[in-house]
């Protein structure tokens, strides 16, 4: 289905009432990130950061802030790596460790008002009416029956962050995964997302595969990726602390990047894709400063 | 956007009428890759097996197994590696190797008839009419005006392998690419694909990224991964051969599998997401039989 030349104006419109809408970052091409709102996960073979994202997981990114303080993740392994898909992580299943961490509520999707601002980036997906950005996290929207009931939801893409869990939706605790391949999109609204990679994700990516092909020796647990250390940066010792801004997805520059990357006019394009946007499918930039 | 009961009926219908379609095919759920259309690519970290796309891509296919023959991607370099997007190999670009290799003419897509057979697997996506499989390769299709005009073309997936090329269309050569984050699908239709990984897709995941963040040291070429070699897995000496099945994606338990994982019936999912399913977000189960 091609999207018609309407639709995409009405996106083209939509971008730039949003960016107009927003507050003064719009002027901002680059947002930091708090140090205290920042985590430094340390891998054998390179340091990954990670953005919590407390405004939309309050609860769950109290616990995981916590634990991480507490250096609970010091040590525990990668167990259930799953290529194209999920790499998790956390204490051994049933141990007194695990069993310590209490069990967190779902945090899956959240009421927005009318007014509720976000840069726009798809609609008539088909996993949500409409997709897009909200303080650099890949976001979904849904209009509820009466005008002001709309909901919102944090997006299953690459680099995502996210509690696991039991089958009860309430039941997570301290496992946790981060989505390593194509987005498992129907996963949205039913775990808890509370950060996502800003930086190191090819770290990320290299962790030892568990889950291996039939025909292969079964990976040893003893070659399981461990996670050196877990901390928040701003606990982190000065000199080791990574400084990173990411792109300003509520700045009007996001916003016409978002229009040129819709309608492709570079000369490569030689016939032109439909004009749509995976959400999951655009990489929001990043730089260390420091 | 949910997707009606009535449209998940037609398409639970259409898997067995097209499993039932199909030939003896149908009957088995695994399908044994030909050695001379399958190749092994050696990196200095894992072996890593693709299988070839004759079929759909006949002289880009060729022209990539001939230079494979020759040992000319032997000591080449993946030098444009993006996290998230695609790892890129080839020549020094306008090097006596690299103009040495004849200009290929695009193959993005393909004519098909009407009675053209495939495994449906989603309707009404936003870069194609119908998404499915075929040969075991993510394929999406499209209606042409008159009835038998329709089209049909591989899709940009995680473990994609395809030409690269420059602005013109009939640019390709000997240049490749293997996507390595969320799929690319407006590269659809404007690159040949002719081939997918079967396996060690964590090796590719694991190649060195040559594009930094801002504010990172620059990647060294010398670092670039190398590619050992690469052969047609019929010219492997036979110890080292690999022989690989994957999933026959036109047989009824794969069909069956597809319907299951659409309808997502385990307790995991308290809450039900829509009945829909990404044509990239489906694992192709492969196994070594020797």
């Amino acid at each position: 289905m091609r999207v018609s030349l309407k639709t995409v104006l009405t996106l083209t419109t939509l971008f730039f009432i949003s960016a107009c809408g927003a507050d003064d970052a719009a002027d901002s091409m680059w947002r930091k990130l708090p140090l205290n709102n920042t985590v430094l996960l340390t891998l054998p073979h390179g340091k990954v950061v990670i953005e919590l994202a407390p405004q939309f997981s309050p609860k769950n990114t109290a616990q995981f802030s916590k634990l991480t303080q507490q250096g609970f993740y010091d040590g525990t392994k990668f167990y259930r790596v799953i290529d194209g898909f999920v790499a998790q992580a956390g204490p051994k299943d049933g141990s007194k460790k695990d069993l310590s961490v209490p069990i967190l509520a779902m945090e899956a999707d959240f009421k927005v008002a009318k007014d509720w601002a976000y840069t726009p980036v798809q609609q008539q997906g088909l996993f949500a009416q409409q997709t897009g950005f909200k303080d650099g996290f890949a976001i979904a929207y849904q209009q509820g029956k009466s005008p002001n009931s709309g909901k919102a939801w944090l997006t299953h893409c690459p680099g995502t962050i996210a509690m696991a869990r039991n089958n009860a939706a309430d039941s997570a605790s301290s496992h946790f995964y981060i989505v390593i391949g194509q987005a498992p999109r129907y996963l949205d609204r039913i775990m808890t997302i509370y950060g996502r990679v800003v930086h190191g994700m090819q770290h990320v990516q290299a962790i030892q595969r568990t889950a291996v092909i039939e025909g292969e020796y079964a990976v040893d647990h003893r070659d399981f990726t461990e996670i050196v250390s877990m901390q928040l940066m701003s606990d982190v010792a000065k000199a080791e602390q990574i400084h990173i801004e990411v792109e300003n997805t509520e700045s009007k520059a996001f916003a016409e990047r978002l229009v040129k990357r819709r309608n492709r006019d570079s000369a490569f394009f030689y016939n032109k894709p439909p004009p749509v946007l995976d959400v999951c499918q655009i990489p929001i930039r990043s730089r260390i400063v420091k």
